[in-house]
C-alpha cells in the first residue's frame, strides 16, 4: 500500500513523470511516544505543519508513529489524534483537507518494544525506498518518551535503524536532560556512545517561542542602534520572567524531584539570557558560530552563591505532595515552586548588570517576557506636564521580548519610542497600533513601537521546521547543556536543604514575593509574616554580640556574620583614628580563609574607609609567586584590593619572589621587607595587625617550635609550615607585639578545640605561638565566633 | 534721646530694676546700604524679626541704618521702609505693634561717607553704652553695598568702629565674592587685612532657605535609615535645580559679566551639593567640624571640563544686552543664561554618582529643588495593577528637598513612602496630607511622606538669626569660597568663548534644553534647529583629523583635543585586538607632560577598556622615588592608574629605587626590569609603546649622543639627561623597535621646530634618537597636532 501514498504527493504536486525523479530525496520521521501527551498536544500538529510547509520542497515524507502499545490499539489511538489535526487559519480549507488526507495516508503506526521491532521498522523503510526508487535523504527520530527509556531506544536506533551512508540521522530529545551536572554528564556520555553530536537535537521549546527566537535576529538587524547601548554602560537591568497561575497539582511526582530552577531556569530562562548576552557572530546563519558565541557567554557567567536566589513554595504544595506521593504529615518538602535568581556576567560588556531570572507557580498571572531596561541618563528641563506629553528622553527606555499571555496575550517585541524605531522583518512581524490606554511595564502602550508576528506559530512547529532544516542553533548542544548544568548545580546543591518561603498563592501573594538586590545578593523585601511560618523550620539564631574577656584581653563574640561586621567597623574606626592622628594608617593583614569574609565586608560596606591614606602590609606570605592563587596577597587582592582605591605606593606585598626564585635567603627578601617597614612605619609600630589562629596554635606563619620569629631581633623571618607550601615569610612575634592594636580573628567549629586549649594556657610561644601575642604597649582584642568559642 | 529708647525694652520685658542689670549685653547692628533694594525687601524685615525673636533674650539692641545719602533725605527714605515692616502671621497683632514701635525707636539713620562719619558713629555707640551703663556684647556690620565699595568700608570699620576687647565684631558680606579664583583671592586678601576669619560672615542666602538648611539636620536625624543607602551603591543620581521664569532684562549690566554659573551654580547650587555629599560630623552643633567636612567634600569634586556643561542663552538676551549696555548689532554675547553641569565626586562614597546642577532664566516654570533618586533594586513579582496600588518597592524611591515655588509652592521635604518614614523635628516641620491627585516627580503626592515648615521663614531672617547666634556654619568661609572658585574657574575659562545654544524661552523651549550624560559628558538630546542659529556666532573650527604620511609612516593630525581623543580610541582598539588575540595587552607608556591628556582621556572616557587584562610598563623613568611627584610613574598613577582597575600584578614601575638608593648600577635595576619583561612579554615584544618627542630630538630617555640604549643587546639602560633630574632609566631603541605597534605623540607649538627638522632627516639616532624608532616588524604611527605640525 505504500506506493499509493507516495503517489498522492505526485498527484498533488502536478505532472511529474516518475517518482524517483520527482523526489529529491525521502525523509522518514519516526515519532517515539506517538500517543503520549506531548505528541497529542503539539508534535503531530507540528509534523502536519511541516508537511504542509514542505510538500512542495522536493522532498517526500513518511511519518511513523511508534509506542509500546500493541499494533491494533496503538493504531487506533494514533489515528484518533491525527483525525483531530487542525487546519491553520491562514491555509485554504480545500488545500488543507487534501493535505490532511495525504498526511494521514503517509502516516503509519508501529509497535516499538523489542530489538526486532526496530529491525522490522528499518526494513520497511528500506523496502519502501527501494520500491519507489527513492533516494534517502534522512531519518528523524523524535524521542517523546520518559528519560529512563532513552538509552534502550538509542541503542536500538544506533544498531538497527541508521540510514545508509549519505543520508543523515537526526534524533530529537526532550528534557529533562539530567538532574544536575553529574547526571547530565552521565546521560550525555551514554547518548554519545550511540550518536554523534551533530545527530542529536535536544529540544528546549522556548527556543521555538517566536519572541525568544527573534532576540538574535533583532539584535543583528538593529546593530546600528544597539551597538552603542547594548552594554553595562547603558543597560540598567534585565528581567527574564515566566510566571504561571497553575500549581504543581497532579505533577508532583515529577515536580518534587525537580523544582522550579531545574524545570524553568536552568533551561528556558538561561537560553533567553544567552540570546541577550552573547556576542553576535558576523553571520547569523552559521549555526556553529552562533553556538560557539552562546557557549562563551554561558561560560562567562559568574558563579552563583546561596544568596544569589530567593526561594518560595506555595502553601498548598506540601499537601499536594503528601496526597500524590503518599507521604506522611511530617514530610517536609524544600522543593521551590518560586525562584528569583540574580545572575551576573563577568564579560566586560555586562559586568555589573543585574540579570534577574524569575519563575514560579501559583502566582497572580500567567506571563512570560524578557525585559531590557536602560539607564536613564537624561535630565529634562521642562516641567513634568510637558515632559509626559511627548516621547521625552526622560521616560523609561526599554526593549521587551514578550513571550505571550499576560496583558498583551500575544508574542510581541516592544521598543520604547524614545529609543529608536526598530528594523523588523516585514514578512513575519507587523506593527501593532491601538489600545492606547493599555499600560505595560509602567507606561502606556503608545509609548512603544509594538510588533507582533504576522502568523502566530506554535513553538513545536517552529522547532520541527528547524530540525528539518538542520538548524542546530535552535537546539541545545552537549557542551551548552553541560555548561548550563555546571552553572546551576552549585546553587542547587547549596539550597537543597534550605526551607523556601511559603506563599499563599495567586493574588494573595501581594508584595510577599517581591525581592531586591542588596550588595550583590537577593532578599525578599518584606519580612515573613509569622502565620505563614512553617512550624518545622529552624528558628532564627540569636544575632547579638557578647563582650567579655579572653586570656585577659577583651573578647568580642557573635555568630560569624555579625562578628565580621563588628570587626570591619572596628577596623574602620581604628583607621579613622590613625589617619586623624598621623595622616596614615598602617594595616598588616594575615592570609588564610578566615579574613576573606572581612575583606569582602570591607570592600562592600565601608565606603568611607580612608583607603587613600591606608598602607597595606602582609603579616605572612606563602613562598609562591604573587600571582599564584595560593598566595595570601593574591587572595587579598582578589577580595579587597581590586575593589578599593589604595594607592599603588601604599601596597606592600612581601618580597617572596626575587630574582625569579622563591624565598631564597641570599636574595634578602626578609631584610628588604624589614627595611621597608622601618622606612615607612613610625617606630615600626603598625597601627593594626590582624592575626588568625591555626588548629595547631600557630599565628601569622609562626608555627610551634619555629626556629625563627618567636623571639630575637629579626623582624621579618622565613619559616617552615608543616603543611604545603612549606616555605613561608612572616612578621616576627616581637614585631607584632610592637603594634598599637592587634585583632585576632577566630572563626568556625574547627577552631573550637584550640580555642578552648589556649584559653587555659599561659605564655608558651614555643608550643602555641599565638600565646606569645601580647602587645607591649598596644591593645589586643579577640574576635571569636560562637562556633569557635562554644563548639 | 537714646535712653528713652532703651527704656522701652525694659517696659516691655517687665519690672527689671536697672538697665545695666537687665541687659546681659548690648548689640549694635549697622546696616550699610540701608535704603537699597535688598535692605528694603528683606534685610530690615529680617532685623525686625530678630528683634521680635530676641527681645526677651536678655540682650539689648540698637539698629543703625547707613548709606551715602545725606542725613535728612536718608532718614526719610529709611523710615518709609521701616514703617512698612510687616507683622508675621503667627505674631499677635498687639505685641507686634508694640514691638514695631520700639524697633522704630531703636533705629537711627547715619550718613556714612567719610572717615569722620565712621568715627562719629563709633563715638555715638560708645556714648550710648556708657550713658546706659551697658556692657557691649558685639557689633554687626551688614554690607548691603556693591562689592567695589567693600574695601573702603572695611578699612573704616577696622580703623574706627571696632568694639572694645571682650565684645565681638561681625561683618556680613553679600555676594558677588569675586568673579573667578584670582579675583576672589584678591578680594579675600584685602578683607583679611581688615578682619579676622571668624569676624566675616559671607552670606549665601540659599543657606537660609528652610529646605536647604534642613538637609544636614535631616541627614543627621535620619542616620539609621540613610547610613546604608546614602552612597554610590544606592543613589542613582542627584538633581540640584533652580529654574526661573524671569529673564535678565534690566539686570544685564550685572548679568553680562557673570552669567548663570557665577550667579547661581558657583554659590547656591554648590552649597546644596555640599550639604548632600559631605560627611556628617558626630556633632552638628560644632560649626568648625561642619565647615571642615564641607571643605573636604568640596575639595574632592572631580575637575570639570568643557564638556561637563551644556549652555544656553535665551534668544532675546542679545537684544536686552544691546539695549541696556548700548552695544551695536554686531555685539555677540556668549554669556550663558542656562547651564546644566555634570559634577562627580572622587570621594569613595559618591564615586560615579552623577550630580546634575541646572539653572536658567526664561524657563517654563519657577521652581527649586534638590532631588536624590535612588536606584531601583527591587523586582516585584505581582502584576502591575497590584504593584501600583500599594507602596511597593518597585516604585521610584526619592528624597526631595523642595526649596519652593513650583507645583507645591512651599518649602518641603518629601520622602518616598517605600523608603522610610523620616524623623522630622516636631516643632518646626509638620506632615502635610491631602492633594492626593497632585503629581510630583513622576508620582502622586500620596506616594510620599511630605513635610513643610510649621512657620515659613524668609531666608534672610533665618540668616540674620544665625549671625546673631554666631552660627558660622551657615556662612561661607574664605577657604570654602576659594575652594568653590578653584572648582568652577577652569570650567568658566574653558567655556568663555563657547557660543551657548539659543532657546526661545518659556514653554516654547519644549525638549530643547533637555540634556543627557554620554560617557561622562553632557550633551543636549535634540539637535539644534537651524532657524535658531545666531548668524553672528563664530563658526565652529574644522574638527576633522587629517591623515597622511610622516617619515614614511602613517600620520594622524588634528587640533590637540581631537588628536588625543583619536589616539585614545586607537589605543583602546589596539588593546582589544591584543586581548582578543593573546588574552593580554602589554602597554609601555612614556613620561612627560604630553601623555597626561591621554591618560585623563583614557581614565574618563574609556570605560570599556580591557584594564583587567592590561599590563602597564614604563618606557622611561626619572631616578627619583616612585612617590616623588617628579616620577613618571607618579604622574601615570595620578592621572590614570588610580582611576581604573588594573590588577596590582600587572603594574610594572621601573625599579629605579633599590636598596634605598637611586639607579645605582650594582643594584641591577635595569637587569631586573629586563628580566621581568622577558618573563611576561612574549618575545619581549610590547603590544604598544607610546613615545614622545623632546625638542632636542630625544625620545624615551634616550638623548642625543647617549652612550647607552641607542644600539646593542641591552634592553633596559641607565642614561643621562641634559636636564634635571639627570639620571634616567629607559627602554632601549632595539627593544622599542621590537614592539608590534609604536605610537609617537607630539603636541604643541614648542615642538614645531623639531617636528620640521626630523621630518627631513634620515636615520641618525646618535643625533636625533627619535629617528632611530623604526619597528622591525611592527607598525609606527605619528600623532602630531596642528600646532606641532604647522606651527
Amino acid at each position: 500500500k505504500m506506493p499509493r501514498r507516495v503517489l498522492y504527493i505526485v498527484l498533488f504536486m502536478g505532472a511529474l513523470p516518475l517518482l524517483a525523479e520527482m523526489s529529491q530525496g525521502h525523509i522518514s520521521v519516526v515519532l517515539l511516544g506517538a500517543t503520549g501527551d506531548l505528541a497529542k498536544k503539539y508534535l503531530w500538529q507540528g509534523l502536519f505543519q511541516l508537511y504542509m510547509d514542505q510538500v512542495s520542497s522536493g522532498h517526500s515524507f513518511t511519518f511513523h508513529g511508534a509506542a509500546l502499545t500493541a499494533l491494533e490499539p496503538g493504531q487506533k489511538l494514533m489515528f484518533d489524534v491525527l483525525k483531530r489535526l487542525a487546519c491553520p487559519p491562514d491555509e485554504s480549507p480545500d488545500r488543507c483537507a487534501v493535505l490532511k488526507d495525504q498526511f494521514l495516508k503517509l502516516s503509519q503506526y508501529h509497535q516499538l518494544k523489542t530489538a526486532e521491532n526496530y529491525t522490522v521498522l528499518n526494513r520497511e523503510i528500506e523496502m519502501l525506498l527501494h520500491q519507489e526508487g527513492l533516494k534517502e535523504t534522512g531519518r528523524i527520530f523524535y524521542f517523546s518518551v520518559p528519560p529512563f527509556a532513552y538509552t534502550e531506544i538509542a541503542r536500538h536506533i544506533n544498531s538497527s535503524c541508521r540510514p545508509p551512508p549519505g543520508a543523515w540521522l537526526r534524533v530529537v530529545l526532550e528534557k529533562p536532560f539530567g538532574h544536575d551536572l553529574e547526571s547530565a554528564q552521565q546521560l550525555a556520555a551514554e547518548l554519545m556512545s550511540f550518536f554523534r553530536e551533530e545527530e542529536m537535537y535536544r529540544v528546549d521549546h522556548y527556543l521555538g517561542k517566536q519572541a525568544i527566537a527573534h532576540i538574535l535576529p533583532f539584535r543583528d538587524q538593529n546593530r546600528q542602534f544597539l551597538d552603542p547601548i547594548w552594554n553595562r554602560h547603558h543597560v540598567e537591568r534585565v528581567e527574564i520572567v515566566l510566571k504561571e497561575i497553575v500549581d504543581a497539582k497532579g505533577r508532583t511526582s515529577f515536580y518534587e524531584q525537580y523544582g522550579v530552577i531545574r524545570d524553568v531556569l536552568q533551561n528556558h530562562l538561561t537560553e533567553a539570557l544567552m540570546f541577550l548576552t552573547m556576542e553576535i557572530p558576523a553571520n547569523l546563519s552559521r549555526a556553529e558560530e552562533v553556538l560557539q558565541c552562546k557557549l562563551q557567554s554561558l561560560q562567562s557567567l559568574r558563579g552563583l552563591e546561596k544568596h544569589s536566589a530567593v526561594l518560595g513554595q506555595y502553601q498548598a504544595y506540601a499537601s499536594h505532595v503528601q496526597e500524590e506521593l503518599q507521604k506522611g504529615q511530617d514530610y517536609v518538602s524544600t522543593t521551590p515552586t518560586f525562584a528569583g535568581v540574580l545572575v551576573h556576567s563577568d564579560n566586560l560588556r555586562w559586568e555589573g548588570v543585574p540579570f534577574l531570572l524569575t519563575s514560579g507557580k501559583a502566582l497572580d498571572e500567567r506571563v512570560g517576557y524578557v525585559r531590557v531596561l536602560f539607564k536613564n541618563r537624561a535630565y529634562c528641563t521642562q516641567s513634568e506636564t510637558l515632559r509626559d506629553a511627548g516621547h521625552s528622553q526622560c521616560k523609561a527606555k526599554q526593549i521587551i521580548f514578550y513571550i505571550g499571555h499576560g496583558t498583551l496575550n500575544t508574542p510581541a517585541v516592544l521598543v520604547s519610542r524614545n529609543l529608536f524605531r526598530p528594523v523588523m522583518p516585514e514578512g513575519s512581524w507587523r506593527e501593532v497600533v491601538g489600545q492606547p490606554d493599555l499600560h505595560i511595564f509602567g507606561q502606556p502602550l503608545s509609548d512603544y513601537y509594538v510588533y507582533s508576528p504576522v502568523k502566530e506559530r506554535d513553538a513545536y512547529s517552529v522547532l520541527i521546521s528547524n530540525i528539518y532544516h538542520g538548524r542546530k542553533d535552535f537546539f541545545i548542544t552537549t557542551e551548552n547543556l553541560l555548561a548550563s548544568w555546571a552553572f546551576w548545580t552549585p546553587l542547587l546543591n547549596s539550597i537543597s536543604h534550605q526551607p523556601p518561603r511559603l506563599y499563599p498563592g495567586g493574588v494573595e501573594n501581594q508584595h510577599f514575593l517581591d525581592f531586591e538586590m542588596v550588595s550583590g545578593e537577593l532578599a525578599f523585601t518584606v519580612a515573613e509574616p509569622v502565620e505563614l511560618l512553617n512550624p518545622n523550620r529552624p528558628t532564627p539564631s540569636d544575632y547579638k554580640t557578647i563582650q567579655s574577656k579572653f586570656r585577659q584581653s577583651p573578647l568580642v563574640s557573635a555568630w560569624s556574620e555579625v562578628l565580621i561586621s563588628q570587626l570591619a567597623s572596628d577596623v574602620e574606626k581604628t583607621a579613622n583614628r590613625a589617619v586623624a592622628h598621623s595622616g596614615q594608617f598602617h594595616l598588616a593583614l594575615s592570609g588564610g580563609s578566615s579574613p576573606v569574609a572581612l575583606f569582602q565586608r570591607l570592600a562592600r560596606h565601608h565606603y568611607a574607609f580612608p583607603w587613600r591614606h591606608t598602607h597595606i602590609w602582609l603579616v605572612d606570605e606563602r613562598c609562591v609567586p604573587l600571582t599564584d592563587p595560593e598566595s595570601n596577597f593574591f587572595s587579598l587582592h582578589h577580595h579587597l584590593l581590586q575593589s578599593v582605591r589604595v594607592p599603588y605606593f601604599n601596597i606592600h606585598p612581601m618580597p617572596v619572589h626575587l630574582n625569579q626564585r622563591l624565598c631564597v635567603e641570599e636574595d634578602g627578601g626578609t631584610e628588604l621587607y624589614a627595611k621597608e617597614i622601618t622606612a615607612l612605619v613610625a617606630n615600626a609600630s603598625f597601627d593594626l595587625v590582624l592575626l588568625g589562629l591555626g588548629t595547631d596554635g600557630h599565628t601569622a606563619s609562626l608555627f610551634p617550635n619555629s626556629e625563627n620569629g618567636l623571639e630575637g631581633a629579626q623582624t621579618v623571618v622565613l619559616t617552615e609550615s608543616p603543611v604545603k607550601p612549606h616555605q613561608r615569610m612572616s612578621l616576627s612575634l616581637p614585631l607584632i607585639n610592637k603594634a598599637r592594636q592587634v585583632f585576632v580573628l577566630v572563626v568556625g567549629k574547627g577552631k573550637h578545640d584550640i580555642t578552648t586549649q589556649i584559653s587555659r594556657v599561659g605564655r608558651e610561644p614555643e608550643k602555641w605561638p599565638i600565646s606569645g601575642v601580647s602587645p607591649s604597649s598596644g591593645q589586643l582584642v579577640w574576635y571569636v565566633d560562637y562556633e569557635a568559642l562554644l563548639g
